[in-house]
Protein backbone atom coordinates (compact mmCIF):
# COMPACT_ATOMS: atom_id res chain seq x y z
CA UNK A 1 0.00 0.00 0.00
CA UNK A 2 1.29 2.99 -1.19
CA UNK A 3 0.94 6.44 0.74
CA UNK A 4 1.03 10.10 -1.74
CA UNK A 5 4.30 11.84 -0.01
CA UNK A 6 3.03 15.28 -2.24
CA UNK A 7 4.97 17.11 -4.82
CA UNK A 8 8.62 17.04 -3.28
CA UNK A 9 12.02 16.25 -4.06
CA UNK A 10 12.40 13.09 -3.26
CA UNK A 11 15.22 10.55 -4.91
CA UNK A 12 17.43 7.80 -3.91
CA UNK A 13 20.68 7.88 -4.34
CA UNK A 14 21.27 11.48 -4.85
CA UNK A 15 24.76 12.35 -5.06
CA UNK A 16 27.46 15.00 -3.13
CA UNK A 17 29.41 16.82 -5.27
CA UNK A 18 31.80 19.60 -4.70
CA UNK A 19 31.31 22.73 -7.73
CA UNK A 20 34.64 24.71 -8.01
CA UNK A 21 34.35 27.80 -9.67
CA UNK A 22 36.46 30.92 -10.06
CA UNK A 23 34.58 34.43 -9.50
CA UNK A 24 35.42 36.86 -11.65
CA UNK A 25 38.65 38.21 -9.67
CA UNK A 26 39.91 34.54 -9.74
CA UNK A 27 39.30 33.74 -6.52
CA UNK A 28 38.46 29.99 -6.07
CA UNK A 29 35.07 29.08 -4.47
CA UNK A 30 33.49 25.49 -3.79
CA UNK A 31 29.96 24.84 -3.47
CA UNK A 32 28.12 21.73 -2.47
CA UNK A 33 25.35 19.98 -5.23
CA UNK A 34 22.96 17.20 -4.41
CA UNK A 35 20.90 18.47 -7.43
CA UNK A 36 22.53 16.48 -10.16
CA UNK A 37 24.27 13.82 -12.30
CA UNK A 38 25.54 12.58 -16.09
CA UNK A 39 23.24 13.61 -19.03
CA UNK A 40 24.92 12.85 -21.92
CA UNK A 41 27.32 10.04 -22.77
CA UNK A 42 28.10 12.06 -25.81
CA UNK A 43 29.55 14.37 -25.58
CA UNK A 44 30.14 13.39 -22.23
CA UNK A 45 28.06 15.88 -19.76
CA UNK A 46 27.10 16.39 -16.55
CA UNK A 47 24.08 18.82 -15.07
CA UNK A 48 24.28 20.33 -11.89
CA UNK A 49 21.52 22.92 -10.41
CA UNK A 50 22.44 25.93 -8.86
CA UNK A 51 20.19 28.62 -6.77
CA UNK A 52 20.59 31.66 -8.10
CA UNK A 53 21.13 32.95 -4.36
CA UNK A 54 24.52 30.99 -4.40
CA UNK A 55 27.89 32.69 -5.12
CA UNK A 56 28.72 30.09 -7.44
CA UNK A 57 25.99 30.67 -9.62
CA UNK A 58 27.52 33.96 -11.12
CA UNK A 59 30.78 32.18 -11.07
CA UNK A 60 30.13 29.84 -13.47
CA UNK A 61 27.66 31.69 -15.97
CA UNK A 62 30.65 34.46 -15.49
CA UNK A 63 33.18 32.02 -16.25
CA UNK A 64 31.70 29.21 -19.01
CA UNK A 65 33.44 26.48 -16.72
CA UNK A 66 32.92 24.29 -13.31
CA UNK A 67 34.67 21.34 -11.86
CA UNK A 68 33.51 18.84 -10.14
CA UNK A 69 35.07 16.99 -7.22
CA UNK A 70 33.85 14.00 -5.97
CA UNK A 71 34.47 12.83 -2.06
CA UNK A 72 35.11 10.04 -0.48
CA UNK A 73 33.87 9.41 3.44
CA UNK A 74 36.73 10.89 4.77
CA UNK A 75 36.26 13.98 3.07
CA UNK A 76 32.61 14.49 4.51
CA UNK A 77 33.35 17.00 6.78
CA UNK A 78 34.58 19.78 4.03
CA UNK A 79 31.39 18.53 1.60
CA UNK A 80 29.42 19.82 3.89
CA UNK A 81 31.42 22.76 5.03
CA UNK A 82 31.60 23.89 1.75
CA UNK A 83 27.07 23.49 1.23
CA UNK A 84 26.70 25.15 4.18
CA UNK A 85 28.62 28.20 3.80
CA UNK A 86 28.66 30.79 1.06
CA UNK A 87 31.66 31.94 -0.72
CA UNK A 88 30.79 35.55 -0.45
CA UNK A 89 31.70 35.92 3.45
CA UNK A 90 34.15 32.89 3.98
CA UNK A 91 37.51 31.42 1.56
CA UNK A 92 36.28 27.95 1.98
CA UNK A 93 39.76 26.63 0.56
CA UNK A 94 41.77 28.45 3.22
CA UNK A 95 39.25 27.50 5.98
CA UNK A 96 39.34 23.79 4.90
CA UNK A 97 42.87 23.74 4.50
CA UNK A 98 42.48 22.61 0.83
CA UNK A 99 44.53 23.06 -1.85
CA UNK A 100 43.27 24.66 -4.97
CA UNK A 101 44.80 23.29 -8.52
CA UNK A 102 44.01 25.81 -12.04
CA UNK A 103 42.54 23.24 -14.88
CA UNK A 104 44.63 23.39 -17.87
CA UNK A 105 41.38 22.55 -19.89
CA UNK A 106 39.18 24.86 -18.33
CA UNK A 107 38.76 27.87 -16.23
CA UNK A 108 38.15 26.46 -13.19
CA UNK A 109 39.81 25.30 -10.18
CA UNK A 110 39.76 21.47 -8.98
CA UNK A 111 40.49 20.24 -5.60
CA UNK A 112 44.06 18.50 -4.99
CA UNK A 113 42.76 16.57 -1.81
CA UNK A 114 39.42 15.12 -3.98
CA UNK A 115 39.86 11.75 -5.25
CA UNK A 116 38.11 12.20 -8.56
CA UNK A 117 37.83 15.35 -10.50
CA UNK A 118 35.47 16.61 -13.51
CA UNK A 119 36.80 19.41 -15.61
CA UNK A 120 33.54 20.70 -17.59
CA UNK A 121 33.28 23.42 -19.84
CA UNK A 122 29.46 25.24 -19.59
CA UNK A 123 27.42 24.13 -22.50
CA UNK A 124 23.65 25.15 -21.93
CA UNK A 125 22.25 26.93 -19.15
CA UNK A 126 18.32 25.74 -18.50
CA UNK A 127 15.81 27.93 -16.34
CA UNK A 128 13.97 25.63 -14.33
CA UNK A 129 12.06 27.81 -11.82
CA UNK A 130 14.11 28.49 -7.94
CA UNK A 131 16.93 26.11 -9.60
CA UNK A 132 19.61 26.97 -12.71
CA UNK A 133 20.68 24.32 -14.46
CA UNK A 134 24.03 24.37 -15.72
CA UNK A 135 25.81 21.67 -18.52
CA UNK A 136 28.94 21.08 -18.62
CA UNK A 137 31.05 19.02 -21.00
CA UNK A 138 33.17 16.68 -19.22
CA UNK A 139 36.59 17.45 -21.04
CA UNK A 140 38.85 15.49 -18.30
CA UNK A 141 38.51 13.13 -15.53
CA UNK A 142 41.38 13.14 -13.37
CA UNK A 143 41.32 10.18 -10.44
CA UNK A 144 43.91 9.67 -7.79
CA UNK A 145 46.44 6.66 -8.60
CA UNK A 146 45.59 5.34 -5.02
CA UNK A 147 41.69 4.46 -5.75
CA UNK A 148 42.24 3.07 -9.60
CA UNK A 149 41.43 -0.35 -9.53
CA UNK A 150 42.52 -3.28 -12.02
CA UNK A 151 40.77 -2.01 -14.74
CA UNK A 152 41.61 1.39 -15.11
CA UNK A 153 38.64 3.10 -13.52
CA UNK A 154 37.73 3.35 -10.00
CA UNK A 155 37.78 0.58 -7.45
CA UNK A 156 33.92 1.56 -5.32
CA UNK A 157 36.00 -0.32 -2.24
CA UNK A 158 38.87 2.31 -2.69
CA UNK A 159 37.07 5.54 -3.54
CA UNK A 160 34.68 4.89 -0.95
CA UNK A 161 32.24 7.34 -2.28
CA UNK A 162 28.94 8.80 -0.57
CA UNK A 163 25.66 9.49 -1.51
CA UNK A 164 23.19 12.18 0.33
CA UNK A 165 19.64 11.43 0.99
CA UNK A 166 17.33 14.28 0.26
CA UNK A 167 14.58 12.75 2.85
CA UNK A 168 16.69 12.59 6.08
CA UNK A 169 19.34 14.74 5.06
CA UNK A 170 21.75 11.98 6.08
CA UNK A 171 25.08 11.51 4.41
CA UNK A 172 25.50 7.40 3.30
CA UNK A 173 28.50 5.67 2.50
CA UNK A 174 28.52 2.74 -0.20
CA UNK A 175 27.18 -0.85 0.50
CA UNK A 176 28.32 -4.37 -0.80
CA UNK A 177 28.42 -4.86 -4.67
CA UNK A 178 25.19 -6.67 -5.78
CA UNK A 179 25.88 -7.51 -9.38
CA UNK A 180 26.79 -6.50 -13.00
CA UNK A 181 24.77 -4.59 -15.27
CA UNK A 182 23.66 -5.63 -18.57
CA UNK A 183 23.44 -9.57 -17.68
CA UNK A 184 19.60 -10.00 -18.12
CA UNK A 185 18.86 -13.02 -19.99
CA UNK A 186 16.58 -12.69 -23.26
CA UNK A 187 13.04 -13.99 -22.46
CA UNK A 188 13.41 -16.06 -25.46
CA UNK A 189 16.40 -18.34 -23.43
CA UNK A 190 14.82 -17.76 -20.37
CA UNK A 191 12.21 -20.28 -21.98
CA UNK A 192 14.66 -22.75 -23.59
CA UNK B 1 49.14 11.75 -7.97
CA UNK B 2 46.28 11.58 -10.22
CA UNK B 3 45.96 9.96 -13.67
CA UNK B 4 44.17 11.66 -16.50
CA UNK B 5 41.30 8.87 -17.16
CA UNK B 6 40.06 11.46 -20.62
CA UNK B 7 36.81 12.84 -21.62
CA UNK B 8 34.13 10.29 -20.32
CA UNK B 9 30.94 9.83 -18.27
CA UNK B 10 32.35 8.44 -14.59
CA UNK B 11 30.31 10.06 -11.45
CA UNK B 12 29.36 8.62 -8.39
CA UNK B 13 26.95 7.71 -7.37
CA UNK B 14 24.45 7.61 -10.39
CA UNK B 15 21.35 6.32 -9.66
CA UNK B 16 19.17 3.02 -11.51
CA UNK B 17 15.66 4.84 -12.08
CA UNK B 18 13.50 2.71 -13.59
CA UNK B 19 11.46 5.30 -16.09
CA UNK B 20 7.52 4.56 -16.85
CA UNK B 21 5.71 5.22 -20.38
CA UNK B 22 2.91 4.65 -22.46
CA UNK B 23 3.31 4.13 -25.95
CA UNK B 24 0.58 5.74 -28.38
CA UNK B 25 -1.48 2.71 -28.11
CA UNK B 26 -1.33 3.11 -24.25
CA UNK B 27 1.03 0.04 -23.68
CA UNK B 28 2.93 0.64 -20.48
CA UNK B 29 6.67 0.67 -21.06
CA UNK B 30 9.80 0.77 -18.96
CA UNK B 31 13.54 1.28 -19.17
CA UNK B 32 16.42 2.42 -17.02
CA UNK B 33 18.07 5.26 -16.35
CA UNK B 34 21.31 5.64 -14.67
CA UNK B 35 21.97 9.63 -16.75
CA UNK B 36 19.41 11.94 -14.23
CA UNK B 37 18.83 13.27 -10.84
CA UNK B 38 17.07 15.81 -8.93
CA UNK B 39 17.45 19.62 -10.96
CA UNK B 40 15.00 22.04 -9.20
CA UNK B 41 13.22 22.48 -6.02
CA UNK B 42 10.51 24.96 -7.31
CA UNK B 43 8.78 23.38 -9.13
CA UNK B 44 10.15 20.07 -7.70
CA UNK B 45 11.94 18.40 -10.79
CA UNK B 46 13.51 15.42 -11.88
CA UNK B 47 16.08 15.30 -15.38
CA UNK B 48 16.12 12.12 -16.99
CA UNK B 49 18.60 11.54 -20.38
CA UNK B 50 17.22 8.88 -23.00
CA UNK B 51 19.31 8.35 -26.41
CA UNK B 52 16.65 9.00 -29.45
CA UNK B 53 16.60 5.19 -30.14
CA UNK B 54 15.04 3.95 -27.09
CA UNK B 55 11.60 3.34 -27.62
CA UNK B 56 10.90 5.27 -24.50
CA UNK B 57 12.25 8.19 -26.25
CA UNK B 58 9.35 8.54 -28.49
CA UNK B 59 6.71 7.47 -26.16
CA UNK B 60 7.66 10.32 -23.68
CA UNK B 61 7.63 13.19 -25.91
CA UNK B 62 4.23 12.26 -27.43
CA UNK B 63 3.10 11.80 -23.86
CA UNK B 64 4.09 14.54 -22.35
CA UNK B 65 4.86 12.36 -19.44
CA UNK B 66 6.92 9.34 -16.93
CA UNK B 67 6.94 8.09 -14.00
CA UNK B 68 10.51 7.67 -12.10
CA UNK B 69 10.40 4.17 -10.16
CA UNK B 70 13.34 3.63 -7.76
CA UNK B 71 13.99 -0.05 -6.43
CA UNK B 72 15.11 -1.04 -3.78
CA UNK B 73 17.86 -4.28 -3.89
CA UNK B 74 15.45 -7.02 -4.31
CA UNK B 75 14.27 -5.30 -7.78
CA UNK B 76 17.93 -5.30 -9.33
CA UNK B 77 17.11 -8.24 -11.52
CA UNK B 78 13.96 -6.42 -13.16
CA UNK B 79 15.66 -2.92 -13.28
CA UNK B 80 18.52 -4.69 -15.37
CA UNK B 81 16.23 -6.37 -17.43
CA UNK B 82 14.17 -3.14 -18.51
CA UNK B 83 17.48 -1.32 -19.08
CA UNK B 84 19.06 -4.50 -21.34
CA UNK B 85 16.27 -4.51 -23.63
CA UNK B 86 13.97 -2.88 -25.90
CA UNK B 87 9.93 -2.39 -25.46
CA UNK B 88 9.33 -2.64 -29.06
CA UNK B 89 10.53 -6.32 -29.24
CA UNK B 90 8.99 -7.24 -25.52
CA UNK B 91 6.15 -6.68 -23.13
CA UNK B 92 8.24 -5.99 -20.08
CA UNK B 93 5.38 -5.47 -17.90
CA UNK B 94 4.27 -9.01 -18.54
CA UNK B 95 7.75 -10.46 -18.86
CA UNK B 96 8.99 -9.46 -14.95
CA UNK B 97 5.28 -10.05 -13.59
CA UNK B 98 5.32 -6.39 -12.94
CA UNK B 99 1.88 -4.33 -12.51
CA UNK B 100 1.53 -1.25 -14.36
CA UNK B 101 -0.70 1.31 -12.30
CA UNK B 102 -2.06 4.15 -14.23
CA UNK B 103 -1.18 7.31 -12.73
CA UNK B 104 -4.39 9.45 -12.08
CA UNK B 105 -1.49 12.60 -12.18
CA UNK B 106 -0.32 12.25 -15.31
CA UNK B 107 -0.18 10.09 -18.75
CA UNK B 108 1.88 7.64 -17.43
CA UNK B 109 2.31 4.20 -15.74
CA UNK B 110 3.87 3.74 -12.59
CA UNK B 111 4.70 0.38 -11.88
CA UNK B 112 2.97 -1.42 -8.06
CA UNK B 113 5.88 -3.53 -6.64
CA UNK B 114 8.16 -0.76 -6.94
CA UNK B 115 8.43 0.71 -3.24
CA UNK B 116 9.05 4.69 -4.35
CA UNK B 117 7.63 6.23 -7.36
CA UNK B 118 7.36 9.48 -8.69
CA UNK B 119 5.23 11.21 -11.36
CA UNK B 120 5.70 13.92 -13.90
CA UNK B 121 4.76 15.93 -16.07
CA UNK B 122 7.33 17.03 -19.12
CA UNK B 123 8.13 20.11 -18.73
CA UNK B 124 11.49 20.67 -20.36
CA UNK B 125 13.39 19.20 -23.23
CA UNK B 126 17.25 19.83 -23.86
CA UNK B 127 18.62 17.98 -27.00
CA UNK B 128 22.55 17.67 -25.63
CA UNK B 129 23.91 15.20 -27.82
CA UNK B 130 23.73 11.42 -27.78
CA UNK B 131 21.26 12.16 -24.98
CA UNK B 132 17.51 14.14 -24.85
CA UNK B 133 17.39 15.68 -21.32
CA UNK B 134 13.70 15.23 -20.39
CA UNK B 135 12.69 17.52 -17.11
CA UNK B 136 9.56 16.60 -15.33
CA UNK B 137 7.63 18.40 -12.71
CA UNK B 138 6.89 15.80 -9.61
CA UNK B 139 3.20 16.17 -9.22
CA UNK B 140 3.43 13.46 -6.17
CA UNK B 141 5.71 11.21 -4.46
CA UNK B 142 4.41 7.84 -3.67
CA UNK B 143 6.09 5.31 -1.12
CA UNK B 144 5.40 2.09 0.13
CA UNK B 145 4.20 2.72 3.49
CA UNK B 146 6.72 -0.53 4.92
CA UNK B 147 9.59 1.85 3.99
CA UNK B 148 8.45 4.91 5.46
CA UNK B 149 10.66 5.81 8.80
CA UNK B 150 9.21 7.53 11.77
CA UNK B 151 9.75 10.99 9.63
CA UNK B 152 7.25 10.48 7.53
CA UNK B 153 10.04 9.99 4.38
CA UNK B 154 11.95 6.65 3.39
CA UNK B 155 14.05 5.38 5.92
CA UNK B 156 17.30 4.10 3.90
CA UNK B 157 17.78 1.08 5.91
CA UNK B 158 14.31 -0.15 4.83
CA UNK B 159 14.36 1.43 1.52
CA UNK B 160 17.53 -0.30 0.44
CA UNK B 161 18.36 1.94 -2.61
CA UNK B 162 20.98 1.02 -5.24
CA UNK B 163 23.36 2.93 -7.53
CA UNK B 164 25.04 2.29 -10.92
CA UNK B 165 29.26 2.73 -10.92
CA UNK B 166 29.34 3.48 -14.77
CA UNK B 167 33.16 2.77 -14.48
CA UNK B 168 32.30 -0.53 -14.09
CA UNK B 169 28.99 -1.39 -15.07
CA UNK B 170 28.38 -3.10 -11.18
CA UNK B 171 25.00 -2.26 -9.25
CA UNK B 172 26.12 -1.18 -5.01
CA UNK B 173 23.65 -1.30 -2.11
CA UNK B 174 23.68 2.05 0.56
CA UNK B 175 26.03 1.79 3.21
CA UNK B 176 25.92 3.19 6.51
CA UNK B 177 24.92 6.61 7.77
CA UNK B 178 28.03 8.31 8.20
CA UNK B 179 26.50 11.88 8.84
CA UNK B 180 23.79 14.37 8.87
CA UNK B 181 23.91 17.45 6.43
CA UNK B 182 24.45 21.42 7.38
CA UNK B 183 26.21 20.22 10.88
CA UNK B 184 28.80 22.27 9.75
CA UNK B 185 30.07 24.96 12.01
CA UNK B 186 30.75 28.65 11.04
CA UNK B 187 34.71 29.44 10.79
CA UNK B 188 34.19 31.82 13.89
CA UNK B 189 32.57 29.94 16.34
CA UNK B 190 35.26 26.73 15.51
CA UNK B 191 37.49 29.46 16.57
CA UNK B 192 36.01 30.68 19.55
Amino acid sequence: MKRSLGARTLAYPTPVFVVGSYDSEGNPNLMAAAWGGICCSKPPSVAISLRAATYSHGCIRESGAFTINIPSEDLIREADYVGTFSGRDVDKFQELGLTPVKSDLVNAPWVEEFPVVLECRLNHTLEIGMHTQYVGEILDVKVDESVIGENGVPDIELLKPIFYDPGTRGYYGAGSILGMAYTAKRPDKERE
